[in-house]
């Protein structure tokens, strides 16, 4: 018996004609010797009711927030897990509707253990016998995405997107030889096709590069979704929700390295506008420096990304240039513009209209001139970089935001990632 | 310790500030040595709204119904039953907010167990050590009504407005000294204030007389859950959600007949304008005619109500009426005109315009020359009695539905219910 879990997203099973389409999409992945388990979000649009419903009832808005975190959590988790229910529900009618035998399974009826973390759980432990058995036997199990419960049966909630987490957790503790994630896109692409009209669909592609493309703003896939594959070893299949069921819908495989045979030196270029960037000058130069401002910035929940560091113009002193989220720009400065002259910087600047363009590939590793072919494609359009950051299988610049799609398609072209 | 179970509908808890002021109702019930359970239904309109998405993903609509009963209500009940899941998790959202301790209880954790009668299930068994436990240690447990759990964990519900039933069997598993039911009225009256200007609020009325009110057409209390008080020795009181918290609010209590000290000849008068009226003529007189017909109408599933057998102008032959629900009566009608010859039935009419009128009292009992002082009533306002049924504690009349009002009127004034 060979196990598949398929999972659909909240887009996917908005209303009950699209569910009525994913259970068509689940019948033509029926056959002998296939055990199937199916992974569903809430409808469109629920959970952000449900989220209301919750901070409404707790009091919160104008600005108050009467509860903390230890008093709200574990009830909004009891209120929002309520969407996934529906949906199981509405799936398993669905199928029965056309002949597939199928039933919901809540999560304390598997159980799916977590953590006692409300609103961010992460997953701990699944007993895959009695769901499994029941698989096998034929009956289609449906299962709500996003949650599990402790292990004093509370309700928890793995937070925004974790549905793609519960597909994979699923996947893993069933062992099955693969877990399909349906979207609203039919794979993950070499870049953005709203910027670059020959991106192509990537047939295969490592957890490494996944992971990177999704944590540099290619949302396809939520990132912990992935880490977990990687670890797991699970493939994962990102494919269309809006196909005819039985028309072809290959998606993209994320697999092992080694499941990849012509690996490509630059897989895909990906870009991010939620940047900015801070300079600190004249920063003093001796042992702690560094460790102080970073701590500083960790203490404020500031998550920086690329870090440079340069001599400045007098002597014994140096600047200080790193990156972070957009959103954090004014946290961080503040953090920083507090203690300066504690830390011993003479002054900040800050810059919000940059962007971060990267190219991905493990083929990097074993190739040499690919920093020179992102630095000359983007010199030849005149793009100017402010900071450069480099991992195993990736390198990331920071530009002036106005020319992220230029940069994009520059380097689309230049690693020859265009389709014909 | 004594313990007390609430009970809200789903109008009463309908938004986020109708919950607020729920939860203010429950704050006002706290004191030393208390402690409570609060059953709540769901929004309202959001069952409407969870089972129109079951049917819709079953495929009902336009005459066809794909599944049978089997094969639906299972998946139903798990849609239905997060609508009150929702409402327990944002009530223990508000009760916290205003400092009271509080946690959701799904039928799961407790467990309230259940026969496996999907979408009409009935209690079997609450274990209270735990929950009791904890409301006992000061935390309000919220419980979601209307559901429970089979003993394969699969989820149940009771059936539309078992949310009652649920509190009532909450309370006499909690052996609670009492459980209060909110509702949108301030408790039981002596016939329907809409009708009759003076009609009273009444302190006290047996669980006897509640079940011949609610099965009469009083739609304050749901029969099942008067027959599980009943049985149980549960007191229940019926009052309103809609006063400000800490106002008087003394509804109805529904209690044992000896707890009552001054027993009224007539506790109240109930109509209903939902019958229909079917005379049999020329029907043979031979012993199991009578059985015949009212096999053939049990087998076509109708509740049958009065009966009168009198004889016909042609000797060995009789006339039989009984009434019915209205939505029977086509049914009724046609189970006989098939058999009409095999039966040996001459004729059939069938009156729908009519309304059933009922006088209800645990004083009836000891008290002679009760239904002469209804005859007497009606005759002085010129209504003729099509049929009249009587039991130990009611006398009930079919009349002309348009003599409804005046009839009800009459008889309030004739047992001295008027208000002063």
């Amino acid at each position: 018996m060979s196990r598949l879990v398929m999972k659909f997203g909240g887009t996917s099973v908005g209303d009950v004609e699209r569910i009525a389409r994913v259970a068509r999409l689940v019948a033509a992945e029926r056959k002998p010797g296939r055990a199937l388990a199916v992974v569903v979000s809430a409808m469109s649009g629920e959970t952000d009711r449900l989220v209301q419903l919750a901070r409404g009832a707790a009091g919160e808005g104008a600005g108050s927030q009467p509860l903390s975190s230890a008093e709200f959590t574990d009830e909004y988790d009891v209120v929002v897990s309520a969407g996934e229910q529906v949906t199981t529900g509405l799936l398993a009618l669905a199928l029965r509707r056309i002949g597939v035998p199928a039933r919901s399974w809540q999560n304390w009826q598997i159980p799916v253990r977590t953590d006692a973390a409300h609103s961010k759980a992460r997953v701990a432990e699944i007993p895959e016998e009695e769901i499994g058995a029941s698989i096998d036997s034929g009956v289609v199990a449906v299962v709500p995405g996003f949650q599990g419960v402790t292990s004093e049966d509370r309700i928890t909630t793995l937070g925004r997107g974790g549905s793609d987490t519960s597909a994979v957790a699923l996947a893993a503790a069933l062992k099955a030889v693969r877990c399909d994630i349906y979207t609203d896109v039919d794979g993950v692409y070499t870049t953005d096709p709203r910027i670059v009209a020959k991106a192509r669909r990537i047939e295969k592609i490592s957890y490494e590069e996944m992971l990177e493309m999704a944590s540099l703003g290619a949302k396809v896939l939520q990132t912990r979704s992935v880490e977990l594959a990687f670890a797991k070893r699970v493939p994962v299949r990102v494919l269309s929700s809006f196909v005819e069921p039985g028309a072809p819908n290959p998606g993209t495989l994320v697999c092992s390295e080694d499941e990849i045979v012509e690996k490509q030196v630059v897989s895909g270029v990906a870009y991010s506008r939620d940047e900015a960037k801070v300079t600190l000058l004249g920063v003093e130069d001796h042992p702690g420096v560094a460790a102080d401002i970073f701590g500083r910035l960790a203490d404020a929940n500031i998550n920086v990304d690329m870090i440079v560091q340069s001599e400045a113009r007098q002597p014994g002193l140096q600047n200080i240039v790193f990156t972070c989220p957009d959103r954090d720009a004014a946290r961080a400065v503040e953090a920083i513009e507090g203690a300066k002259e504690k830390i011993g910087v003479e002054d900040i600047h800050l810059r919000r209209d940059v962007a971060k363009v990267s190219v991905i590939g493990i083929g990097m590793r074993s190739q040499v001139g690919v920093a020179r072919t992102m630095f000359t494609a983007l010199a030849q359009k005149g793009v100017n970089i402010e900071a450069i950051a480099t991992s195993e299988i990736k390198i990331s610049v920071l530009i002036d935001a106005a020319y992220t799609e230029l940069a994009v398609r520059a380097l689309h072209t230049a690693y020859g990632l265009d389709a014909n």
